[in-house]
């Protein structure tokens, strides 16, 4: 009975690394559509999104079905409980790149990203895509040293976010106020998906450990 | 063992009803603050939410307990999952209500919202704060019928969001730059504070129905 038990579960666990790769590739995605303007791929990563609904609602019933049958306890029952709210994260995580998406349609055939703002943007996007790529690995590994540097990351985020800023409310920015409008919240966009990537993170190190990390609060 | 299993449900949700209304309280200080430049409030509303993650821990302890404990299937296990997904929510609206605080202290002695943008932002934050409210009611009482309505609702958190972007990229926005990043993230938190409590709602019409409205996907 446990043997099954634990089948079921690492096999929830694909699903959640699974879904996390969907992720991968709806935030890079929205990144080049963003970048060059492409309609079709921003298209692309809003109509994806539903398959990761999908998704979710596939581990979910899992989750359920391992909770309702199994009736687990202790460690095996937080790992079910932090299985179920890993996905709600992921999930978000999709949500947000649409969001990303959505900014790149608007503005077609313009680019929402201007010049000014470009290095920046491009930095978070790609620092907020390499912490997915790197909580798939987490999440199949269950590397617990490199769930916590993670976490450790997340700084360089939070500094580019203050740049951004410091780019569209300088006074030599020359781009208006719906360019900076836009850039703000595609800012909060990459923030939010890198810190749902530490908090998935850090339910890996509870989830092996037992214990939060200090980050997690 | 089924009734001390519902009293401690009851209670469970006792608990959840109390975070909702210490979330209407950080929502409707937070607005206070942002409206009046009222740093002293807005610094109320950052340190109390200390209170609100201490809170959202015990409901997660108590929850596990129960799941622990008491084993419970089918429907009482979905209210028992239901309940740990709302609570995660609710301090979400309290983390989103810190941001609004944020702002408002960033911009002390100013004020952050600019005059040409008062009355909708005003009204934005009227109708996230009557969202809170009722659905602080709704957890106590259950009332499907009430959960159902606040989701009909959230349109008008929608079309005032569209009237506040188009305030501030209309020709006679005079308030620059600054003004209008504040008042987009702003909106961008309302926004989310509403999505949450149409999502709770939502939850609480699956834990008395077992099953989610239309809405709520």
């Amino acid at each position: 009975m446990r043997d099954q038990f634990h089948d079921q579960l690492d096999s929830v666990f694909g699903d959640l690394a699974a879904i996390c790769r969907q992720v991968e590739t709806a935030v890079s995605q929205a990144t080049k559509a963003l970048m060059t303007g492409d309609v079709i791929l921003a298209e692309q990563v809003i109509s994806a999104d539903a398959e990761i609904d999908r998704a979710r609602e596939r581990v979910e019933e899992s989750s359920f079905n391992l909770l309702s049958l199994q009736q687990p306890v202790a460690g095996d029952l937080r790992t079910v409980v932090a299985a179920l709210r890993m996905v709600s994260e992921l999930e978000r995580m999709g949500d947000l790149s649409v969001h990303v998406a959505k900014i790149a349609r608007l503005r077609v055939p313009e680019i929402a990203v201007p010049e000014a703002a470009r290095e920046t943007m491009q930095r978070m996007a790609v620092v907020a895509e390499d912490m997915v790529v790197r909580v798939s690995q987490i999440i199949t590994t269950r590397d617990v040293e490199a769930a916590i540097a993670l976490g450790r990351d997340d700084e360089e985020m939070d500094q580019l976010r203050r740049t951004s800023f410091a780019e569209l409310l300088s006074d030599d920015w020359a781009d208006g106020v719906e360019a900076a409008v836009d850039i703000a919240l595609l800012g909060r966009y990459y923030e939010r998906i890198a810190d749902h990537a530490v908090s998935v993170a850090n339910r890996v190190v509870f989830v092996v450990t037992g214990e939060s990390p200090r980050a997690a609060s």
